[in-house]
């Protein structure tokens, strides 16, 4: 059986319009499907309306006791169930989810790292309630998809001690991608700013359509593949190591589209 | 099979230790259980802080645009997600849902009606984005009850065609157990300030242990009953008629024990 992971982030399903869109095209999508969120903007814009400033390190919110608790209510409770809600509408039996239900996303409380920082010095980073995860439980999630439920994952996840933990949400896509991987044959899609990995950075209509493990190298070394789309591919070629049938690279108005984007492979 | 349904208000589940000690007596119920909790507090207290005054009519919540936001964000994020997270410390397999998901609880929304108001006069009220239970759709839900996974659900319902709309706890515990009933053996359990239904309600000690059906006319014909307590004991009575083995009506603290507070029965 397919399954479909797509991963959105937080600028598409934090506006009313560009939510709509997203999933009139996430239901057009066949099979079996599963939708990881972000909701980093609105989390920031109610943390300061609350008066808690924000601090982001190297591109990630450090969470203190009090933004932990802004960002359990704002994506696994404001953008998760109105995606939920508004997938309802479209007559699809969607089950909302953070990492604690149905013990779904183990994770730990991440020490403090050295971290690399925009000018290129490191520096020891201690992110606070902020989670890597150990272990996705896909058996009963694997039921309910079986059964017609289509999960709607949000980046908190917790430590199985009571606490829980804001969680990176592409990593949690893939994680559950890799999860599922012994129960479906399963395709990995992250939404992106572009319409996919482009051979040159100034021209959008540069697609590369396909990255096989075989060119990856080469595109790394001719430069084509740098800064933070390298991570990127990284991440999506382990979770193909692991199990996962394909990840596609691909915009969030073409996630309906099958030769959209750029699909990494084998 | 047996199942518990347990409905608790937002002041104890809103508190830190009072939480903790209700999860740990819920913890020791034995059987299949369902939590439906409340959190009116915190979301009061988080709208005010976001410049929302919040507006009460005969001890309901009007509940605008902005509001419907705050109480999902409160209700089936911060609070659900917190119940969660602890309930998995204690080993119990939860899952927190609001009615959106799965589709578990479907409701409309009220239409403006004529509320009557403390001082006896009536007025006409729109309580906004409120919901009216139309249907509990329990197939999936009581499929994971039997495999172990414990509901715990907010009271955020909604109406199928993309709107959440806030809905009474207590409604929602009384349609849950009524809709699980042709699936388990139900016991409703309403957790209330006093130790019980009291026979003399300057005394504590003088909790009535047991009302049947044929008893409860002449408890209120005395006048025992009266009231707050007459419109939720006749509720109690009719999810009894709609298959619901037994309502208990106790305190938090005393949930787990099987010989305090006030049985209703045929």
């Amino acid at each position: 059986m397919n399954l479909t992971v797509v991963k959105v982030g937080g600028a598409i399903v934090e506006d009313a319009d560009s939510l709509r869109s997203l999933l009139d095209k996430f239901a057009n999508i066949p099979g079996h499907k599963v939708l990881v969120h972000g909701g980093g903007r609105s989390a920031t814009r109610i943390a300061e309306q609350l008066g808690l400033p924000q601090q982001m390190v190297a591109g990630r919110r450090v969470t203190d006791a009090q933004t932990l608790r802004v960002v359990t209510m704002v994506y696994a409770g404001l953008v998760n169930k109105n995606i939920v809600a508004q997938l309802q509408a479209r007559g699809i039996n969607s089950l909302g989810l953070s990492g604690a239900d149905m013990n779904v996303i183990q994770s730990h409380r991440r020490p403090p790292k050295n971290v690399r920082m925009d000018d290129g010095d490191t520096q020891l980073v201690d992110y606070g309630f902020v989670g890597d995860i150990d272990h996705v439980n896909a058996d009963l999630l694997a039921d309910l998809i079986a059964k017609g439920v289509v999960p709607v994952v949000s980046p908190i996840g917790h430590d199985a001690h009571g606490t829980l933990l804001n969680t990176n949400a592409d990593t949690i896509a893939a994680e559950v991608a890799k999860a599922l991987a012994s129960a479906f044959d399963v395709t990995l899609v992250f939404c992106f700013e572009k319409r996919g990995v482009l051979r040159d950075a100034g021209d959008d209509d540069s697609v590369i359509p396909l990255i096989t493990q075989d060119l990856f190298p080469a595109l790394v070394a001719e430069g084509v593949v740098s800064g933070g789309m390298l991570p990127k591919l990284e991440n999506a070629f382990s979770a193909i190591h692991d199990g996962v049938h394909e990840v596609i690279i691909t915009q969030a108005e073409a996630i309906d589209n099958p030769n959209a984007g750029t699909r990494l492979r084998l």
